[in-house]
Parts: structure tokens; sequence; C-alpha cells
């Protein structure tokens, strides 16, 4: 069963339209009736050694923390506004606290998103084994303003459509790599990816400024082609990409071009925001692009039908599989 | 540092009002502006071997982790309507998930509240420990409206009001005592207590109910006496408490009285609502508990000054000192 399946088969109902839930699970956001503003929703628990290493700098930490929440706000192109914080700690330890405290609420500070609430506490000693502790957990829910009219899902591509991603793709997974000895890296390249593993920017800015622009979004945390894949399946659409489009940094295009494309095209942890928008709109998604002062690259197109076809250089579909990240994948 | 000098410490600002934020940090909801009405917003973190026990019912352990944030919602008098469910999972165990999913979206369906978004992830294995794997771990955050005007928080308890508790006090605590062996309780009243551990009633009706009756309300979660501290310090004002009026099931007052006393007084994990209302108003109290169909009964007085006083029978001060719940305590 993966995550996907598990969340389907258990928890996933129809949605109900009460005045307050306009859409509902699946999306980056839940998106609720809210007066004159919609809000945005987003909820994503963090586990140390699972999303990120043990021994971690807590300032990093609890910047990533939220970092990932306020990705989900901007892939719905909403502006953050508050937080809450729920937490579970092996130990009260002053100095880590002040640390993640600082890290999370200098992001927060920055953009505007309060601290209202949570929940703090221990977690547990396990079972046969006294001297281990329940690992760090985070959970964080974000909340965010969109103007009504405004609202962006995963599900509005549409054929014509073309296919955008900010940033670059695949340094995270680099980092990673680096961190758990499957390759090594120069000390000046290593330094050059490990904050974008450590310490993701979230998009905000654009996801605000492709307001009225792009067509659906979605947030790159599971891999760039698992995530197309969601906004396919949502979109009733098909939708190719170019491998060889696909933005990276100079680090990883220096390495092995195999490695480079599987990281890029599957690697995780990216955060930057996969978008689409009508090929009328390409000069609105430049000027937009601008004004939020972050790149972005044309890399596919959307199609009729359904699920992802991966292009070479030469336009013919690879052959070669890419697997996103599945928590739970045997 | 106790679980609240650590919140203070660290995550505590000056709250800003920012036209979406009306209360933050520190009572058991926060409530957001959101037009027409108000929403109240509450986070939990529930942690396997520390809020409920392994090997728990799937059905009762989804239950208590949504009752618990509906009871926040109560103390709030919020009307319950949506929740956002990060889970931390050992493993993907069908059986397992099936259950937990039916008794937490069961008690869902009774109060309204729609699943509208959250996360799935695996817990990891523990460093030396490849065959330990972090403890099953739930994150909710609850949101319930609240009209415009009957905001109720815990600081709004005033001289001259009366004290009162929902329900009966100490049942959870006296069966956490019989699963940890600390004494035996006969079968038929095992039986009795133990659904209150495990599968707790929020006070959702009561909570509405007192609406514009209540001037502050909480939900007794760490023990009646450190919830009461809580409103005597964020009320401004001094409460006093009669130890014999706190109540208690007939299977807890079959106890020794000076255990029935430590689990009714501050034994934990109650979630009934403790609240305030002006002694003018006990008629109102009693209409309300009457159409929520929940027992209420009074059980003190507030002062003017600070701090909690317990008064024995004989209305003179108790010398003993009962402990709430601290995750942190040393």
């Amino acid at each position: 069963m993966t995550e996907f399946e598990l969340i389907a088969r258990f928890f996933t109902r129809p949605p109900r339209r009460d005045g307050l839930a306009i859409t509902g699970v699946g999306d980056d956001c839940a998106l609720l009736d809210a007066g004159e503003r919609l809000l945005a929703v987003t909820s994503d628990m963090l586990i140390e050694g699972r999303h990120f290493l043990p021994g971690c700098d807590p300032a990093a930490v609890g910047h990533k923390s939220l970092a990932v929440n306020l990705s989900d706000l901007a892939a719905a192109g909403a502006t953050p506004r508050c937080f809450f914080l729920a937490l579970g700690l092996p130990r009260a330890d002053a100095a880590w606290l002040e640390a993640f405290a600082r890290g999370m609420l200098a992001l927060a500070d920055r953009y505007g998103c309060q601290l209202l609430g949570g929940d703090t506490t221990r977690t547990p000693t396990l079972g046969a084994h006294a001297d281990v502790s329940g690992p760090l957990t985070i959970a964080i829910t974000a909340m965010g303003e969109v103007p009504r009219g405004s609202e962006r899902t995963r599900g509005g591509a549409r054929p014509g459509d073309e296919l955008w991603v900010s940033g670059s793709l695949g340094d995270a997974r680099l980092a990673l790599a680096h961190a758990r000895g499957e390759l090594e890296l120069p000390a000046a390249d290593h330094a050059a990816v490990r904050p974008r593993m450590e310490q993701p920017e979230p998009r905000v800015a654009l996801g605000v400024a492709l307001r009225g622009v792009a067509s659906s979004a979605i947030d790159i945390s599971d891999g760039l082609l698992g995530d197309i894949a969601h906004v396919a399946a949502r979109s009733g659409a098909a939708v190719e990409v170019e491998a060889a489009a696909v933005p990276r940094s100079a680090v990883l295009a220096a390495q092995p071009v195999a490695l480079a494309d599987a990281f890029a095209l599957a690697g995780g942890d990216d955060y930057e925001l996969l978008f689409t928008a009508p090929a009328v709109a390409s000069a609105a998604v430049r000027t937009a692009a601008q004004a939020a002062d972050t790149p972005v690259t044309r890399i596919g197109r959307v199609l009729a039908g359904s699920g992802v076809t991966v292009l070479d250089a030469d336009g013919r579909p690879l052959a070669r599989r890419f697997d996103g990240f599945d928590h739970f994948r045997a």
C-alpha cells in the first residue's frame, strides 16, 4: 500500500459542501470559506530520521518544518497568515529549543505568519528499550489567505497549457546522497547544495504572483515526476515533460547525466513550484516570475489523455523509469 | 522546565492583531476572524505509550485522538466543523488503519466535523535500534465556529463567579492505575471506568449551550487543580475549590478517600468542562446543562486575589499537595 492508496482507502470521503469547506482531502491545501477571504489550510508532519537527519542544526530544523508548510500555501497561491505547532520532544533541551524556535520564527516573521497555538509533549521511551525515546516529531498546520476568485488547485491543468517549474531541482537529493555516503562531494559543492536540503526556501512570492496566471500548481516534495502525475490525474489530462529541460544547478549538472536526471526528475524534497499556464499566458508567467524575483523554466506541456511521458532531447519517450518518494513503498 | 514554562519561554510572543488573529497562544483554542463567524482552532498531538497504551484498540485510539481536540473546541464554545490529521505510522497495517479511521470518523460524523486534509508519514527506525520504529503519532488540528460575540476563553472568571464542572472526575486515572498494575479493580469496575480513559466523550453540546452563560471555560486534561490554576492565572483572580464537592463516579467513590481525592483533583485525562459563571446565572447554568443532557456540579468560587485553595469538608484549606500532569516535570 502506498501513502496515496492508504489515504484514498481509509480517509477520503466525498467532500460535503457545508458552507465552510470548499475543497478538501487530496490537494496541497484545503480551502475554507472565511467571509471576504478564503483560508487555505495545510498540515505536515516531520520526523527526525525521516525528514531531517539526526543531529541536524536545530535552527535549520525549525526553518524546514515551517518551510514545507509555506510551500503548500505557495502552491495554493495563499499569503501565509498563521500556524499551529505540535511538538513531540525526546527531552526539554533549552539550547536546542531556543535555536529551533529562532529558525522557525525567523522564517515566520519574514512572511508575517503568526504562531497562534499548539501542543508540546514528550515522546515516550519505547517498550523494551528504556534508553530509547521516540524521535523528535514536528506537526504544523499553517493557514493563509486567498482572495475570492483566485483559488488554484492541482486539478486545473488543461490541454494546451505549458508546464513550468521554479528554481532548479535535485540539489536536496544530491546533498542527501552525500550525507548518506552514496557519493562524496567536494567541500565547495557540498556547501552549495546542503542548504537546499536543510533550509529550503518556500516560493511564497511566486505563488502569490501567479494568481490568475497559473491554471494549476503543486509544490514538489515527492519528486518532480510523481508530483506531475498528481497534476495529470487530478486534471484529467496527460503531461509531457522534456528531461533535458528540467533545470538543475551547476553542481548537479556536473554529475554523471544518469544520476543528475534521476535526482532532478525524482529526487524529492525540492519545494519548488510546479505549475501550468495557458500557452498564451507565457509572457504573464515571466512577468510574475520577475516580480517575485524567482527563476522559472518551461519544461513540458499538457495534452488530452492521461499519464506522464518523459521525452529525451530528441523528443522521444524515455524508456527508463524514475520513482518518486513514497513513505510506504515496500 | 515544565511544559508551560517551555512554551512561555520559546514560543509565546505578544499577539499581533492583524485582522485575522483575535486570540492566540495560551488558550484551549486560538480565535480567528472569518467574516460572519469566528473560527476556533486547536492542535493536539497524541503519542502511543504517552497518551494511549501500546496495543490499545485502534478504534478507541481514533476516537480519543479527535475527542481531545473536540474537547478544546467545547471549552471555547465552538461548534466543530473540520479537522486535519497528520499521522506518523510505524507500518502501513490495513486492519489497524481501518479500525482507527472507523473510530475517528464515527465521532467526526456525530459532530458534523469533516476531515479536510492531512499528512501521512512512516516513523523511522531509531539509530542503533534497526528493529525499533518511532511510536505511532497522531497530530490533529480541529476547527469550529463561534458566533461573533460568544467568544469565551480561560481568562473571563471574575470575583463572585461560581466554579462548575461537568460529569465526574478521576475515572480515567483510575483505569490507568489498573492498567499500570498500581491497583487491581474488580472486572465490573474496570469495565465501567476503562472507556473513560480510552474513549472520552467531548462535552460539545454543553460547551455550545453555555454560550453567553459561562464567563470562562477550560477542558480538564492535565488534572482539575492544574487546570483551575490556568483559569485563575489567566483571569487574574483566586479560586477556592471544595474537595468533597468534586464529583466522582460510584466506582471511584468506593476507593480509599485519599486515592479518590488525588485522582479526582489531579488525575488528568478527564476531558470534562471546567467553567465559571456569575452566581446570578446558576439557574441558566442548570438550564444549559439540562438542554445538553450533561450533569454539572458547583465545586467552588472565584475571589479577588490569586492562586488556588482547596478546602476540606469543614471549609478549611487542605495542606496536602496535589500535582497535575506535566510532560516535562523532572
